[in-house]
């Protein structure tokens, strides 16, 4: 378990706030990813970013009431502590899914819930033939070009998760994506190699 | 307020369950577009799914706690009620955003931080010479084929929430959708008729 408190916090309200959300949804993906493919491993980055949040939301609300300087400022700082206790609240339920992983107790239903929902999370294996070898996630902007999101790569025994997007991708990554069902199996032709060029490539 | 004793719910625990997942996840896409736009009548939206989520959440642990025969049914069973509170605590975060907007107490930075994150949430006017009119959701897939997400359109005078696959866009349809900046920007572009063919159209 790595020290948090040794961790660099940002350090204005906003910029808190803006890594905030992002770490909740990279942990409610991640709590997902470690629910459909069983991965304790992941579950425990859920539960480090969770330590994170925690960090972060105590930093949000020490700022957040030194900046009130009136009645009027006051109440409206008081909607953004709501928000961070709202992003805290999820991944609250992000940290009780890998909790479920970690124990093994998940019931099939919940990993079928995840699968059936029109939103769903898939494992892509990269071909050596794929175009999308030694591209960059930025180069390649996959979102938009494909619909699926990155969420993280596994490289031999390695996991990289939240990549950057300097990260490039090489043969043998597994990509652990989040979009549609077509989206993915979109990308699951592009990373077997079957299809050869990206829509905006 | 609609009265939601009469709604129809799914009668089997994994039905209920989908829905649950589902409509939480409109309802955190509505409350953000709420926020942004500061529309009073979506956020209410999202309040009365909040009441209909609860009801969802209720009947789910009423047949959950039935189905369970023996300690290891209810040990498994105990992770489905887990997971139902958790998109209840994720609903609740998304009815405190939308409360927020109808009280107009929402900070300026909670706006920004929403348009800030990776994914965000865009306005979208369709104009008469654009290839989306007259072709229904199904038909232009927008998530794999732009990146974008449909969360609601806005005819006229009336608010189509999370719309079903045959809608039709029609000219001077305002759509609210979700995506990266870049997919927003490329719907929007098609949205004007500036670009005449869609990536897999």
């Amino acid at each position: 378990m790595e020290e948090w408190d040794e961790v660099e916090v940002p350090d204005n309200v906003k910029e808190i706030f803006v890594e905030m959300k992002n770490t909740a949804e990279l942990m409610v993906d991640l709590a997902y990813s470690a629910v459909l493919f069983r991965e304790k491993e992941m579950a425990n980055e859920v539960l480090e970013l969770e330590e994170y949040l925690d960090l972060l939301n105590y930093n949000l609300m020490v700022r957040a009431v030194l900046s009130a300087r009136n009645i009027r400022d006051a109440e409206r700082i008081t909607s953004i502590l709501q928000m961070g206790r709202s992003i805290d609240d999820i991944t609250n339920a992000a940290a009780d899914l890998a909790k479920m992983v970690i124990e093994e107790k998940v019931h099939p239903l919940v990993t079928e819930v995840i699968l059936e929902s029109e939103e769903t999370i898939g494992r892509v294996v990269v071909s050596p033939e794929s175009v999308l070898v030694g591209k960059s996630l930025e180069e390649l902007d996959l979102p938009t070009n494909t619909g699926v999101w990155v969420v993280a790569i596994r490289r031999g025994k390695r996991w990289i998760f939240d990549p950057d997007d300097d990260v490039k991708i090489l043969p043998g990554d597994i990509i652990i994506g989040r979009g549609t069902r077509t989206a993915l199996d979109y990308l699951k032709e592009i990373a077997r190699g079957i299809i050869k060029v990206m829509p905006n490539g």
